[in-house]
């Protein structure tokens, strides 16, 4: 069902500090250019000072103005990344808070699944905006992969970058719309993508005689497979559920998993290299902030213009496969 | 805006372990009726060999049972919670995988809001439902709270239980529905309820010297000073856009965040005691389960009904107000 709703404003921001890959070559004693070859990233961005928070609000002040809103204005406050800040309250209400929104004014709560943590929000907040239930929604995606990755390990240390991304969106009048959303998880592979501590199972004070619970660990070759695998068919039905072909698309926004990953689903599903919005090589996989900081920096630089067809998709731990189609 | 939805089925777990104030009180060196006194509660489960996602699954279990509907069956698995089982993937699609429902059948996402998770989802879901989403959603809250509390402090040591609860959520044509749904977070009192660890901030491999950010804390007064202040204005509100007075709820469930706070402030909302749904003396504080699993009993219990008017409502860290109405 077609659900009339427009991105006001977007925003991101990006940590100052640029990690290159001759810094990480040189740490990790990898060869010069391994990185670059294995991931396609060349460089990343990476916190010091800034927290998830932090980054959440920096990037929502920019899309509050280029709506030209105010935090004030804002009725429903939405956290959708693979992390919180910390375990109690949700991320959402210390977000509130540093934005400076008022006290009982908006709802705030936290959304996860992973990489796709932003669309499934987006997809949620649509709805409740069709429904009338809110007016103007804050949806913020803000990772610190960083962090949890080993710094030992060069296929993960390599691979992410922190960003934070976020949108306001907001009924439309004017054709633009969600005009469909499609999630599927397979969870036979919920153990190819893992973090298997900070939670129930593997408590903090419980884990320290076993630092690897802590990190972030995948099976990179395995994902790819079935990414591969399950990506054709679900987006061909996808696409045809809408009476769209990847040629009626004008930008394909995939999750910045890796550059092997985006290019092979990519010219797998029929699109050309022109429609395929990328950002991997300079901000690495930046987890659920890829996919809005991706779409953010593609409408600044005029590759996606409003009133075009865009359609956001990717993979995240689950495993999960998911799209979005807009008119942007 | 109605939401014509019913729930198909409902179901719980506890835990088999009942640990009594008699013994909580000898290993905390507390006095005789201390516990029963201060909290209300007089005896909880808590969690040996049970986890979040085997605590989700026997609950999904009864409640899938209850709703003649199989594990594939489910197009939507939200687990509504206010901690994971671990970091990565999100605790649903564990919940799939444990569960048996089928690769590729349902999307599976997770939605955190402390104490409030599950009013959050059942209201999202029901959305979902109504647009045509999704037609079949079990929503999950599944809580250990006995492993993040600090075992040597009183007020909250003996306060929580571990337990969970989960409903099937399906389309109703049979008047069932969900009328109403507001939730207003109040960030000024955000820091009144934290567990500052298992996040970005203070990450596991690094608070080994910092044992206090992997426990929880609250300032139960402050918490009950604001529910006191904003609970009644807030229903009142809620009520009024419903046309519904108290007397034309037939039932009131409320969190179970302590017998003091269900009493103040049902009194002052307006509900007899026969209309006060609770199960806190024998369950304890269950976090996001409190509500589903006091549903669950009371459905059980005959003493809610089909056909019921129900209001499900209360306060979580945030700190967050919330409230929805159903006729269940």
């Amino acid at each position: 069902m077609f659900l009339p709703v427009t991105i006001a404003g977007i925003g991101s921001y990006l940590p100052s500090r640029t990690v290159t890959n001759a810094e990480l070559e040189t740490r990790l004693s990898l060869p010069a250019g391994w990185i670059g070859r294995r991931t396609g990233v060349l460089e990343r961005r990476v916190a010091e000072h800034e927290t998830t928070v932090s980054m959440a609000v920096s990037a929502a002040r920019v899309a509050l103005q280029r709506a030209n809103l105010e935090p004030s204005d804002l009725d429903a406050i939405i956290v959708a990344s693979s992390a919180p800040q910390q375990a109690i309250p949700c991320t959402a209400a210390l977000v509130q808070l540093a934005l400076g929104a008022p006290d009982g004014m908006s709802a705030c709560w936290d959304l996860n699944a992973t990489c796709l943590s932003f669309l499934f929000a987006l997809h949620s907040a649509a709805q409740s905006i069709a429904l009338g239930q809110y007016e103007r929604v804050l949806i913020c995606s803000s990772e610190i992969p960083s962090g949890s990755v080993d710094p030992s390990e060069p296929s993960t240390a390599t691979l992410f970058g922190d960003a934070s991304a976020a949108i306001v969106l907001t009924r439309s009048n004017s054709g633009a719309g969600l005009h469909s959303a499609r999630f599927q998880t397979f969870s036979s592979a919920a153990h190819l993508t893992e973090f298997k501590g900070a939670g129930t199972l593997h408590r903090p004070q419980h884990t320290q005689d076993q630092p690897d619970l802590n990190y972030f660990s995948m099976d990179g070759p395995g994902i790819f497979r079935h990414a591969l695998t399950h990506m054709k068919p679900f987006m061909d039905a996808f696409l045809s559920s809408l009476e769209w072909t990847p040629a009626d698309v004008d930008a394909f926004v995939p999750h910045q998993a890796s550059r092997h990953g985006i290019e092979a689903v990519s010219t797998r599903l029929g699109f050309t290299a022109q429609q395929v919005v990328t950002n991997i090589a300079l901000r690495g996989n930046c987890v659920a902030a890829s996919i809005p900081l991706a779409l953010c920096e593609a409408l600044e630089a005029g590759q996606i213009k409003r009133g075009q067809r865009v359609v956001l998709a990717g993979t995240a731990a689950g495993l999960t496969i998911g799209a979005v189609a807009l008119t942007i």
